[in-house]
Protein backbone atom coordinates (compact mmCIF):
# COMPACT_ATOMS: atom_id res chain seq x y z
CA UNK A 1 0.00 0.00 0.00
CA UNK A 2 1.49 3.49 -0.53
CA UNK A 3 0.75 6.59 1.52
CA UNK A 4 1.51 10.00 0.45
CA UNK A 5 2.28 12.85 3.11
CA UNK A 6 2.16 16.39 2.29
CA UNK A 7 4.32 18.77 4.62
CA UNK A 8 3.63 22.47 4.51
CA UNK A 9 4.60 25.09 6.59
CA UNK A 10 1.35 26.73 8.44
CA UNK A 11 0.33 29.95 7.35
CA UNK A 12 2.35 32.82 8.64
CA UNK A 13 5.52 31.16 9.07
CA UNK A 14 7.97 32.46 6.96
CA UNK A 15 9.04 30.84 3.93
CA UNK A 16 12.50 31.76 2.46
CA UNK A 17 12.35 28.91 -0.36
CA UNK A 18 9.37 30.08 -1.43
CA UNK A 19 10.02 33.64 -1.83
CA UNK A 20 13.34 32.88 -3.64
CA UNK A 21 11.23 30.77 -6.44
CA UNK A 22 8.87 33.88 -6.25
CA UNK A 23 11.52 36.51 -6.90
CA UNK A 24 13.27 33.68 -9.55
CA UNK A 25 9.75 33.11 -11.13
CA UNK A 26 10.07 36.73 -11.49
CA UNK A 27 13.44 37.62 -12.55
CA UNK A 28 12.63 34.77 -15.13
CA UNK A 29 9.31 36.87 -16.78
CA UNK A 30 6.86 35.04 -15.28
CA UNK A 31 4.09 37.53 -14.55
CA UNK A 32 0.99 37.33 -12.43
CA UNK A 33 3.02 34.99 -9.09
CA UNK A 34 1.64 36.42 -6.11
CA UNK A 35 2.35 33.93 -3.92
CA UNK A 36 4.37 30.57 -3.44
CA UNK A 37 5.09 28.39 -0.98
CA UNK A 38 6.97 25.19 -1.00
CA UNK A 39 6.39 21.85 1.08
CA UNK A 40 7.42 18.31 0.91
CA UNK A 41 5.99 15.05 -0.03
CA UNK A 42 6.83 11.60 1.33
CA UNK A 43 5.96 8.92 -0.25
CA UNK A 44 5.69 5.54 1.58
CA UNK A 45 5.19 1.83 0.59
CA UNK A 46 4.12 0.41 3.70
CA UNK A 47 3.25 -3.59 4.05
CA UNK A 48 -0.32 -2.67 6.38
CA UNK A 49 -3.20 -4.48 4.35
CA UNK A 50 -5.81 -2.11 5.91
CA UNK A 51 -5.98 1.30 4.63
CA UNK A 52 -7.45 2.89 8.11
CA UNK A 53 -5.03 1.36 10.17
CA UNK A 54 -2.12 2.06 7.39
CA UNK A 55 -3.53 5.75 7.61
CA UNK A 56 -3.02 5.83 11.82
CA UNK A 57 0.52 4.65 11.34
CA UNK A 58 1.16 7.03 8.82
CA UNK A 59 0.01 9.90 11.15
CA UNK A 60 2.15 8.68 13.55
CA UNK A 61 5.19 8.99 11.65
CA UNK A 62 4.28 12.39 10.80
CA UNK A 63 3.68 13.30 14.62
CA UNK A 64 7.31 11.94 15.85
CA UNK A 65 9.48 12.59 12.44
CA UNK A 66 7.76 13.96 9.38
CA UNK A 67 6.59 16.96 10.46
CA UNK A 68 7.51 19.63 12.78
CA UNK A 69 4.00 20.11 14.23
CA UNK A 70 5.08 23.48 15.47
CA UNK A 71 5.20 24.71 12.32
CA UNK A 72 4.40 22.64 9.66
CA UNK A 73 1.04 21.07 9.18
CA UNK A 74 0.42 17.67 7.36
CA UNK A 75 -2.01 15.42 5.43
CA UNK A 76 -1.84 12.10 4.41
CA UNK A 77 -3.44 9.95 1.92
CA UNK A 78 -3.79 6.57 1.09
CA UNK A 79 -3.14 5.80 -2.52
CA UNK B 1 -6.23 30.71 -8.55
CA UNK B 2 -3.72 28.54 -6.90
CA UNK B 3 -1.85 25.43 -8.51
CA UNK B 4 -0.06 22.46 -6.79
CA UNK B 5 3.39 21.15 -8.71
CA UNK B 6 4.48 17.71 -7.40
CA UNK B 7 8.09 17.23 -8.06
CA UNK B 8 9.13 13.61 -7.50
CA UNK B 9 13.24 12.32 -8.06
CA UNK B 10 12.57 9.64 -10.92
CA UNK B 11 12.38 6.14 -10.39
CA UNK B 12 16.10 4.44 -10.47
CA UNK B 13 17.46 8.14 -9.25
CA UNK B 14 19.59 7.77 -5.97
CA UNK B 15 16.74 9.29 -2.94
CA UNK B 16 19.61 9.71 0.10
CA UNK B 17 17.10 12.04 1.64
CA UNK B 18 14.23 9.22 1.31
CA UNK B 19 16.76 6.97 2.30
CA UNK B 20 17.29 8.55 5.19
CA UNK B 21 14.03 8.94 6.35
CA UNK B 22 12.82 5.06 6.07
CA UNK B 23 16.34 4.52 8.15
CA UNK B 24 15.04 6.93 10.98
CA UNK B 25 11.09 5.27 10.57
CA UNK B 26 13.19 1.94 11.64
CA UNK B 27 15.19 3.29 14.41
CA UNK B 28 11.76 4.68 15.73
CA UNK B 29 10.09 1.41 15.52
CA UNK B 30 7.86 1.72 12.24
CA UNK B 31 8.23 -1.44 10.73
CA UNK B 32 6.89 -2.27 7.53
CA UNK B 33 7.64 0.49 5.73
CA UNK B 34 9.43 -0.84 2.64
CA UNK B 35 10.25 2.39 0.43
CA UNK B 36 10.63 5.99 0.89
CA UNK B 37 10.82 8.92 -1.68
CA UNK B 38 11.05 12.29 -0.76
CA UNK B 39 10.13 15.28 -3.44
CA UNK B 40 9.04 18.65 -3.05
CA UNK B 41 5.48 20.18 -3.70
CA UNK B 42 5.23 23.97 -4.75
CA UNK B 43 2.02 26.10 -4.22
CA UNK B 44 1.57 28.99 -6.62
CA UNK B 45 -0.95 31.56 -6.06
CA UNK B 46 -1.22 33.05 -9.70
CA UNK B 47 -3.73 35.76 -11.15
CA UNK B 48 -4.22 34.26 -14.43
CA UNK B 49 -8.32 33.21 -14.40
CA UNK B 50 -8.15 30.38 -17.27
CA UNK B 51 -7.40 27.34 -16.11
CA UNK B 52 -6.00 26.22 -19.08
CA UNK B 53 -3.79 29.01 -19.40
CA UNK B 54 -2.57 28.63 -16.04
CA UNK B 55 -2.03 25.24 -16.37
CA UNK B 56 0.52 25.35 -19.68
CA UNK B 57 2.16 28.35 -17.59
CA UNK B 58 2.94 26.45 -14.64
CA UNK B 59 4.17 23.47 -16.96
CA UNK B 60 6.50 26.08 -18.55
CA UNK B 61 7.66 27.46 -15.23
CA UNK B 62 8.88 23.26 -14.50
CA UNK B 63 10.70 23.12 -17.05
CA UNK B 64 12.24 26.42 -16.67
CA UNK B 65 12.78 26.12 -13.31
CA UNK B 66 11.02 24.64 -10.71
CA UNK B 67 12.20 20.97 -11.86
CA UNK B 68 15.71 19.82 -13.40
CA UNK B 69 13.95 16.94 -15.80
CA UNK B 70 16.83 14.86 -16.25
CA UNK B 71 16.37 13.23 -12.93
CA UNK B 72 12.88 14.29 -11.67
CA UNK B 73 9.11 14.28 -12.59
CA UNK B 74 6.93 16.78 -12.42
CA UNK B 75 3.03 16.93 -12.62
CA UNK B 76 0.79 20.25 -12.44
CA UNK B 77 -2.45 20.17 -10.57
CA UNK B 78 -4.98 23.61 -10.51
CA UNK B 79 -6.80 23.89 -7.37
Amino acid sequence: MKARVYVMLKNGVLDPQGAAVQHALGALGFDGVSGVRQGKVIELDITATDSAAAKAQVEEMCEKLLANTVIENYSVEIV
